[in-house]
């Protein structure tokens, strides 16, 4: 089995972590100075590696393996948050550079071809997995030309900012690859609480959105009676409570909902509000939870709305995204990696967050393989994990990826 | 009985609304140019019917009859909300003057005593009712110095910009008078709604404020399981819907409560929000509701408190206003003149808003009058009452102000 090199990827990790560093975290978004920085220097470390790299017209890295037969795409995305960690994707994509020095260090793996990527935008600057949806054709043009980030910038100008107007954009060959797999810190507590090392994902949770608009009266604090009122928060604090009791009913293990963004108008403490509105946010490894969620919230919606008063609005926030199985051969190669390196102390378990593996799934059978997050902390400047966990996992990956790559190539009726 | 002159009446009020004038409405916020200039119109005004005339160093303006006995201290404020209707303030103020000019035009009243008054920021926008304060010598240096609007102006600077610095300020004269009536639109729509022309105040409601924080654990939406999780919003909305089914059980008829103001952080759709605060406030005519809602609150806040989790502190949000009885005497006043101008159409009613004679009252007795407001509607620039009422309500009150002097300056024994 290929060894890899503790050192070589702990610094390898760490240099990636100096291109945009800033107190413990990172600041590398999509497009930006630093993450185009970062993308030229893994290009060159792909090279250096014997892949055949390019960088292509949304800013994706890929690395191409010289190797015959049947490859294998490991990798995740180097763009961060506006203010990340230094783990979150960078850490699958070190990952995939020292998967392929590794196979091709082992007599028994040099064969193999493994590619290495980076998708670009994962975070959401412009477009969501914008380099996965690019690859795998799902970047529809509407979306791209309709792409402003949070200050106003357009996504056509970012793009030629970085120098990548014009340039072709890459398609994924999908005849090429026995499948990807991505790498990834689980941004979660549950390893880090059962004293596990390596999940093996089963699935990508899916996520629905609703967003409540709550029409009412303005009126004085003071000298409008209760009966009278048409309070659009009262309204609000109903519904959101009473979803907030009856969803337990209907819910999964796993399944997740929050209420987290909400607008009172005017917002003031001695006037009765006549507007506001509410976003509501769930997500399960699975449809069904997800479809009687929805049932309950347009029985209470439709509760509330027959009593008058407050009328209560609800429509999608945002276009669904459908919960995602990870490939059960691509899990079984992982989990007996896992087995081999951490005994007893894996799992399957789905993810709660969304990933590119979610895009190209659609394309290529796919896997992900999560490590532990201190204290479940992501998305912060004090995101990390520990050495000996980041090393555990790239090896469990290597593993994995000689046993697919092996797999896939060999001999009919020889596997 | 005196008889106003409704022309004279209705011209002053468009005269002193055409100062600030905006729209339909009024922009006239204490200190501002425009809200000084009605003060030294209505001092030149006060004059031209014979008062003697003072704007004092916090902008009241009073004008002091000339005529000996006890007199009765008539008027409301005349600065306005920053987008304010045209009447509020300016009516009852408007109504003093044409009092006094009523009562001198008739050979049965001239020689009574009627003081006119327009006191200064009832509309807070250093500090609420800061002119009756002053008056009553019930605002403290430590509220004037720490006084700030919202722009970051500070009173003193206003005071100086106003050319109020160092000039003098009155204290009311307790023994000159009978007592203290302000005449005010409803801002409400309980006489519109019954047919009822006149409203004789029975008390000011009281008001208390209850700040709710809420403490929890900000965490990622996706990955944060429901049984980890210390969502500071869920809770807010438990405490708020509970609160909006306990509170009508202990409330009285006209008990009004009210969560307007709400703040959750950080306000994001996938993110569980780790901190929230919400203001409760609520008023009543008397004590026993208030204290039997503080107690349910405190009930509440304790139960989930103990559960663990995300924990709430409840504490004063505002000092509280008690409510405040108007006088039985200047009441009966008032009625006997409403029934005779407008027989079966006026009721007793308290204030759900807060006025200046909440704080005269302190130093004299004190009636409210209460004329229709269109619609209910107040610190609109919609705002606005039918000419007839207006005309009506001031009619009321010169006689109502009539027969309090009688009363009060008849020999003893005579009364």
């Amino acid at each position: 089995m290929p060894a890899i090199d503790p050192e070589r990827l702990l610094s390898d990790l760490r240099h990636l972590r100096s291109i945009g560093a800033q107190d413990r975290g990172v600041v590398r978004p999509a497009f930006s100075a630093a993450d185009m920085e970062a993308r030229r220097w893994l290009k060159k470390r792909y090279e250096e590696t014997g892949l055949e790299s390019t960088i292509d017209g949304v800013g994706n890295v890929l690395g191409r393996s010289r190797n015959p037969g049947k490859a294998l795409l490991v990798g995740s995305h180097s763009d961060t948050q506006p203010t990340g960690g230094w783990l979150d994707g960078a850490l699958g994509v070190i990952y995939g550079l020292e998967v392929v020095r590794a196979l091709a260090a082992d007599d028994a793996t040099r064969t193999l071809a493994v590619d290495a990527v980076s998708f670009q935008d994962e975070e959401s600057r412009f477009v969501g997995c914008l380099g996965s949806r690019s690859l795998t054709g799902t970047l529809s043009p509407e979306v791209e030309q309709g792409a402003v980030d949070n200050g106003g910038v357009r996504l056509a100008d970012a793009l030629r900012e970085a120098g990548l107007a014009g340039v072709p954009r890459l398609r994924l060959e999908a005849a090429r690859y026995a499948g990807f797999v991505e790498a990834h810190i689980e941004q979660g507590p549950d390893l880090e609480d059962t004293g596990r090392k390596i999940g093996v994902v089963s699935s990508i949770v899916g996520l629905r959105g609703i967003r409540f608009v709550f029409r009412g009266q303005q009126n004085h604090a003071g000298t409008t009676m209760m009966a009278r009122r048409r309070d659009a928060a009262t309204t609000l604090y109903e519904l959101a409570h009473r979803i907030n009791q009856e969803f337990p009913k209907a819910a999964g293990e796993r399944t997740v909902w929050t209420m987290g963004r909400l607008r009172v108008t005017p917002n003031a403490t001695s006037i009765v509000p006549g507007y506001a509105d509410l976003d509501l946010q769930f997500r399960d490894a699975s449809d069904a939870p997800l479809d009687a969620c929805e049932r309950i919230v347009a029985r209470l919606v439709a509760e509330i709305n027959a009593r008058g008063g407050v009328s209560i609005e609800a429509t999608p926030s945002r276009t669904p995204i459908p919960p995602t199985r990870m490939d059960a051969g691509l899990q079984e190669h992982i989990a007996r990696a896992a087995e081999r390196h951490a005994p007893g102390k894996w799992q399957h378990m789905p993810s709660g967050a969304f990933h590119d593996a979610g895009f190209i799934a659609a394309s290529l059978p796919s896997a992900m393989l999560f490590i532990p997050s201190i204290g479940g902390i992501s998305h912060d400047f004090a995101e990390d994990s520990r050495d000996e966990d980041i090393v555990l996992g790239c090896q469990v990956l290597a593993d994995a990826a000689a046993s697919i790559l092996a797999a896939a190539n060999a001999a009919p009726g020889v596997q």
